[in-house]
């Protein structure tokens, strides 16, 4: 795993699947029953990798679909404006929405999410849509799980997983499970596998590891065994507050604990580790280093309003890695 | 058709149909991709009427179905206190969402609304969860056009008004056509004029009377030599700021011109109009003057940024009718 | 009700709904799995009762939808050679199956049918299909009640009633009611009423009544008391082995007795009966009269191997009619 | 590769995937329209294979679904009788219907199928319906393409081969494509790769390869370097009289010719060619013998009537390859 591979592509990074809209409250800390007033962000986990990554200095595209309404236009300006490609962001002409994420903060502890998923515009990316050509100009292709939750946008991912392995780009899988758009834990635990095993990197939570090997309590030595069995390189598994750990097919163990911040919410926290993690092993870090910035940048994003707009700069991200306490745990 | 009829019932008025949420662009007099805020409201067209009668004092009922979540709660409370009695608002126990309305507002000429009615809960109230004995406790069944496009849905509103026409009770058909939930021009065509032909009093604009009668530019005179061989008393025919026009099965025709109003926005201009023409109805009024509660009701809907919130109280109205020019036309 | 109604038009009766494939066990009573030969024939209620009416010469039209395939064209051919008008039986170019039902006869008390109807062509057959012109051509609209089971053939039914109704086209309602293709009681019962309100003739068994109804047990004075406080002039009862009966609004009651046969299989009585009694209608004999034509086609069908192929001539009833004793019950 | 492999195990082959119902013409010769008669059979590539097994004397066990009704009883029934192990034979209890298959023969070049595929209760196997320890049994698992044209069958199919390659079987791919129940190439391309890779063994047409591969015209030689850079050991590729063609990882070429036959009908030739080239492996015969054994076993099916009916014994094929001229193309 070198990230010098590259070096002389157009792109550092490709994020594939959904890109949605936020609505996040705007007086928090309550129920949502009592918030009357909403502020949109583009929003979904490989939108916001991307964001993240351009904010960092990647160069970035993006592979989706966004319906044809005034949503769907505000996420291309947005991705535009954040110095993404979106030249592969196909527009959806069959009258599916944007899918939405009104977000409810009763406080730090308690958020959750009312999804609004039916038919989103971004599950109706086809293969046929996906481009070889594209793909072959990425050091790396980003996949997030959603996207593998219904046909035909999951087609269209697995083709770019062929794609890409044909043409020695490397995958990294993001799990990024969402229940809500899943028919049963055994059909994503075939997907999951199916690209897991096909991947270079994986990152995901401990919970998120027990799917995709359907079983529950699952430990990091069987989950290891197993994908170090097939192709990836590099596994790294998150335990909430007690820190990262990443794997090496080599025998590699790393740990990074988390920095102390001052939560407001946890959204937005997985997708800000990826891209700065990501980032790291694409500048050549060690991947103890890259745990740390992954660490850095979602704590910074846990304590801000927003996912994709809070995405940190490289320097605030080495600023916190210099002065913040960690958790000790 | 009198008004007394419901003096000693229950309600004054049940309405049927939808309830939804409306997000309303908080910077508005621009595109919808630039507003970045957005207002949370009531909305639906059955349900703003009904809150609409409840705020000029009559007793009101609902009909419907909600999602079991956190925006479906926020309709239910805010019924509640807007006097309506919730105990037929069903909750949906199948997953699905609250119907959304974004509105846009570039001028007030071009208003748009982005809707969210795919799998809409108020779309699956089944034919089993309309209670006679409820319907019987009314004087008038307001049938909104909309809770026709799909089943279940349909056939709970056809029972609905069978049940309505078996034991006195007067129905009100709001035409309320909404293209993006029917199927075919045709298909709306079929019910449309079915609910129509066992109503006693229709409302609607002239495009409406045209989607119901399946024909493209009907006159006022076929329309109502067409109802009034079959159930309906009164026909309301709107002809937007050309004001809006009444028939009677005696022959009675009257006319009421718009008001003159700061217009921010088009919208609810409908449903306050319905709550305040059917409230003058049933407080007796005769038939003219509650042609000029509908204007009056209108044009303060217009000139303000919700619909539900802004439904107005008698007094409002009254003072508007003493006070405000029309519009000659 | 007098059926010089239809003497100068082109057609004495034009049926709506289904034309399907039958395919009878040619080894019978034994269970099916053992059955290794089937024979095809054309059957469905409607597509039997016009063939039925055309056998007894009748001018017969029919209006429907099948397969764009073999079966399809079978039933096109068959029934052209019946004698029957088939100019408005549509092409389904979408790709829908035509309907099938296997046949077992284990004794002729215990016959069941094997139905494959899911997507069958005969349901999509859409209300702009069906011509107001063909409609005004005839005496006599027959609606088969599995027609109104889903969308859009619901719709086109409804439109053709509307359109008889309009034309002074008598409308005659078979219940004909197939659990399977309903999704609930409550459903048919709405369309099973919204149509016999609005026909002229409804015919049926017992057990379809309290279909219509939304009831278990209900009796025959019930039946009609409803019936009759809206549009149909006879109604029409069936009590199996205990004979038929006919209510008249004004006040009329008829009794016919079954007619003693050699049962070999129930399917396809209760269209036999229906042809029969309306070619008396038509030919303008008494109540009395038709019911007992019914009863004897119908005892004829149930001594055959099909329905559609053992519909039978004038002087086959006729003559069944002057020598066979009835079944005092 | 070793057929010695299975020599301890339960099962020598285990199919996953259709088991139907066929309805062949008893008059043939003519179109369908003109046939009146049919015989029943049980048909569905991997159930054909499977009892074609079965008849050459190899323990089979097949995973599948069935309706419950007359038509799934005499699949299983069928089966049974013919050796087969049917305990993984789950029943729908969901009321999908079994596929049905008449077949058309206007002439031996002429033939066609009318298919009933839609909800077919075989596609309605799931995931969760596959057991690890009943496939460990086997030292075969044959996978029809089919089986992935629609979910839940397709994550079925695809955990299967998942536990298959976990436990040590030899996953054999019968192409078997079949146009209707696919959405599109596209998509059927990414399946029909996805498994090819992570299959021992592929058998299919040349046509059918150009489908996995996504493109027209492809060359034997392109398939069999893309396939051999992944799991596969033998590639067999047919090319309907002018014979077919094995190919091995280590670089043998093989080819079989046609047997010359009366040919009836087309239907069941790729059904029998697989049971007897799988055979001839599991018993430890040579590749080119295997071939020989393919299509003597294909040239007698096609001479009659059925497809499972006529699948034939060993000593058949054996007697035809020891007199039975081949086709010089």
């Amino acid at each position: 795993m070198s990230g010098g591979a590259s070096a002389e592509k157009k792109f550092d990074l490709i994020a594939i699947g959904r890109a949605c809209i936020d609505l996040n409250a705007v007086e928090y800390n309550r129920p949502m029953e009592e918030t009357m007033t909403f502020s949109k962000y583009v929003g979904g986990s490989p939108a916001n990798i991307a964001i993240g990554g351009a904010r960092l200095g990647l160069k970035a595209g993006f592979i989706g679909k966004i319906a044809d309404d005034q949503h769907g236009r505000f996420i291309r300006n947005y991705m535009k404006e954040a110095g993404i490609d979106t030249s592969q962001l196909k527009v959806d002409l069959e009258g599916h929405k944007t899918g939405l994420a009104f977000t409810e903060i009763k406080s730090p502890e308690e958020c959750s999410i009312l999804m609004y998923r039916d038919q989103a515009a971004d599950l109706y990316l086809r293969p046929e849509e996906v481009d070889e050509e594209y793909i072959k100009q990425t050091g790396i292709l980003l996949v997030s799980g959603t996207a593998l939750a219904q046909s035909p946008s999951r087609e269209a991912v697995l083709k770019a997983v062929q794609l890409a392995k044909r043409n020695g780009v490397q995958v990294v899988f993001e799990l990024d499970y969402r229940p809500y758009t899943w028919k049963s834990t055994e059909e994503t635990a075939v997907y999951y596998s199916l690209v897991a095993e096909q991947s270079d990197i994986v990152i995901g939570t401990r919970d998120e590891y027990d799917m995709l090997e359907n079983r529950e309590g699952g430990s990091n030595e069987e989950t290891i065994r197993y994908l170090f069995s097939h192709r990836p390189e590099i596994v790294v598994i998150k335990h909430g507050v007690e820190g990262s750990y990443a794997y090496t097919r080599s025998g590699g163990v790393f740990r990074a604990q988390a920095y102390k911040t001052k939560v407001l919410k946890t959204f937005g926290a997985g997708d800000s580790y990826a891209s700065a993690f990501l980032y790291a092993i694409i500048r050549g870090k060690d991947i103890e280093t890259a745990l740390k910035y992954g660490s850095a940048s979602a704590s910074i994003v846990v304590s801000k309003h927003s996912s994709s707009e809070a995405m940190p700069t490289v320097e605030e991200i080495e600023s916190l890695m210099a002065n913040q306490p960690v958790i000790h745990s």
